[in-house]
């Protein structure tokens, strides 16, 4: 298993203070990778981080947001993105991946995302379990998410 | 734990022979109680049933359907529901829940169903695990089925 | 134009007399061909039919439903049908096609359907103006009648 | 009937003109009103004007955007709107509602629009027919769409 690559994040939203995935261990993460102008991203992909974050106990599970901006650059700025946010009800944690030498943002690259949404879902022990791409189906998504908390549930002695 | 009830059923279709939860075991069981004419159950029910067919490999969950006739008894016999089946590509076995003293169906009584559709579900060792009424979450039922191959995909040593 | 065939049934629900297209002249009639077992007239059909007749005044267009079993005979009886329409809240009269010499009932042969569900449209001096087969564009079905009503509306001086 | 005020646009994308009411006369007129980061706009007012712009022929019915931001003006520029008619594939014209000396646009405040997403309906001599704000019916819109349609397909003698 691979340890996931930290984020690495220019600006915080809905968040007091920056976030690190080793602040998170000991929870299942699911990190929405997205961008406000992405039509799957809007229709499937943040409904579905929004229903993730609903269905499980926050002491359990965390849903952040990742604002992978890779084209297009100019049009979602951190402003139009905060009003995306408010507009689009999204009250995860959302942090604007950081700016690269070229077009793909640095969280980006580091996980080698395809284009948006993608999905990446982390263990307690911040190893990276799943990457998803495009629309994602809620049953495999629910059975692995279901497989990572079953396993602190029921500790093996 | 409770053990699951076994199912009393006067036919089978999609399936030569009779089937039998303790002849299951080691599998985990999806039971999808419906009527033909209940429009949860053809809307929701039926679908959701047939994603999770779809969804986990045979060899470690089976998808059984269970006709409940609980109302207009002479409007669902075993000869419309033969036409249903076909007409809505149901592939997974279904049994037909028998006839009791009154209008509910023996199985049906056996595990309290409070109306259709209901969905079962019930761990590899013939355990009932869930029992949901009306539109369940994906997202939930798919943790729980997770949670369930989880335990024997990492067996404990 | 053509004069639209008359309905021919052998049996009514949700009206207390037998109806003929003769008695709706006046009116723009929608006929919605059904088979309760069809999984498109489910879906889409039905619902079709129900929204058209919230959408427009009772006196000005009838909204009729033709159950036209052409396969699965035993199944789709009219004890099966009447369970069907309570199940599914089909309050518009739904008259059952007359059984002919072969699959085909007499209605549907006479409109040359081609299967279910279809949709026939019918001006204010019965002659059939749309025959729409599968799923129908809600934009269009709804300029279609809003062209024949207008027709009405705004009489030729 | 009220001649409906014309357009009072900064830029326009999607056209190599500016667009005039006038110079649309002998068309039904479609002005769908939005904001690019109004959910209810993204969810059903742009696919409908879309479905509009691809049920009626454009000799006969046009279909124009109208950005009318009253809010988060910072975050909807027009760059940002650029990107937004690109991924979401929005071919029809769109002009840019011109500020006004408060928060409400020009054309936004000569209709009295109640905000986004809202439909205006234009006839042929431009008059203003239909004003809808929310989610609009499209058997509704389209039987008042087919009504002016037919007042000019079938002329009066």
């Amino acid at each position: 298993m691979n340890t996931a690559p930290d984020l690495i994040v220019s600006q915080w939203f809905n968040s007091d203070a920056a976030l690190s995935l080793d602040d998170l261990r000991g929870k299942v993460v699911v990190i929405e990778a997205f961008q406000m102008l992405c039509p799957g991203c809007i229709l499937h992909g943040i409904p579905l981080a929004q229903s993730v974050q609903c269905a499980f106990p926050p002491e359990k599970l965390a849903v952040i947001g990742l604002h992978a901006v890779f084209e297009h650059h100019s049009a979602m700025t951190p402003t139009s993105l905060q009003a995306f946010l408010h507009e689009f009800r999204v009250t995860f944690p959302v942090g604007v991946d950081t700016a690269g030498p070229d077009a793909i943002p640095l969280t980006m690259a580091a996980y080698g995302l395809r284009g948006t949404p993608s999905l990446l879902l982390i263990d307690q022990n911040g190893n990276l379990r799943a990457h998803h791409f495009g629309q994602v189906s809620e049953l495999l998504l629910g059975s692995q998410i279901g497989a990572l908390l079953a396993g602190t549930e029921t500790p093996r002695t």
